[in-house]
């Protein structure tokens, strides 16, 4: 089984911490994305997608969504649980990780990815020569304010995002917003439950993976 | 248990095939989107997100993502299984699932919603006044596109989706496919495999849920 990784790209990042937090070490490979080596020959061989991160496995199985990645990952390493332990919590768990990529991730990566001109023709992951949207940046900026009010709300009821317990919908928040910060969209002081959370799980030894 | 449900939108769609498929019926709630009823009090309370499907338990939990919901739902109902049989198959469904989500059904939103009058200030699923771009719509289209593309490909090697067992990832490509059409996106003489795979699972009685 290989893991293929990017340090610098906030997405497998998540991996990272995953398997940090349940001190797991799997072969990793790294792919250029400022060089578009995820986007040639041979890594879209590996993975059509040409997303990062992928995990393969050793019959050349393709797996390249965090989620499905992970749930693989627990299955083989059910200790410690970050999926949850239950059907219920599992579900929620699974649900507010999702809420994170799609209110959060897609956000960050709109805000940024139609900003900068090092992707002016790179507006989706995973694609070469689709055009940046200006108005997409400003979409997903606005996007941002409005999921880091979410999170305060969530963080004003829950100790962590799904409840009692860290898990990966942490893991997934935590590479939100610090992916956020490279469009200068941070918490403020009216998110004390997010700066309050946001020390906390950043400062887990797993963070810095 | 409750299922908040949308006859005529695309993404609960999903849950109620899967629901058919394993032969479920469970208490079920219209929630009118044309009128944004998603949008307001009281379903705002049950559903902060503003998103349809939605499934609440007894307890109160909101389970609103559709992989989640359906997580939940095999752990009740396991027969027949259409989330994998063991971690591998499991991940395997779990990553295809996820990407018919982005790589399909994010982009038949962004083609339908950026150009819809109706959806003028609703550019983003659950979120009002946002408003639409057309440049989006056309990114949408374009996306839709190379979807297709990459469905022939994926179709040729395998009986379905995931595999060849049939699968939520199948279920979710079918909900795509119909949305793509709202957009006069369809499977062309291009793509045969597309083509004998939308006959199929089309034909089967859960698609009419």
């Amino acid at each position: 089984m290989k893991f293929y990784d990017c340090t610098i790209a906030p997405s497998p990042r998540r991996v990272r911490i995953f398997l940090a937090e349940k001190g797991i070490k799997i072969d990793t490979v790294q792919v250029d994305l400022l060089t578009a080596e995820n986007l040639k020959p041979p890594y879209l061989g590996i993975n059509p997608r040409g997303l990062v991160p992928s995990l393969v496995l050793d019959d050349g199985t393709c797996i390249d969504e965090t989620l499905a990645i992970c749930q693989y990952l627990e299955a083989l390493h059910p200790e410690k649980p970050l999926l949850g332990t239950d059907a219920k919590s599992r579900a929620v768990i699974a649900s507010r990780t999702l809420a994170m990529e799609w209110d959060g991730f897609l956000r960050a990566a709109e805000a940024f990815r139609n900003s900068n001109p090092g992707f002016a023709e790179r507006g989706i992951p995973g694609l070469a020569g689709v055009p940046a949207i200006p108005a997409l940046a400003e979409r997903g900026l606005s996007g941002l304010r409005g999921f880091l009010n979410g999170l305060e709300v969530t963080l004003g009821k829950n100790e962590y995002i799904a409840g009692a317990t860290f898990s990966l919908a942490d893991i997934t928040a935590l590479c939100v917003v610090d992916f956020a910060g490279w469009s200068n969209v941070k918490p403020t002081d009216s998110h004390p439950n997010v700066q309050r959370w946001y020390r906390s799980v950043s400062s887990r030894p797993s963070a810095a993976a």
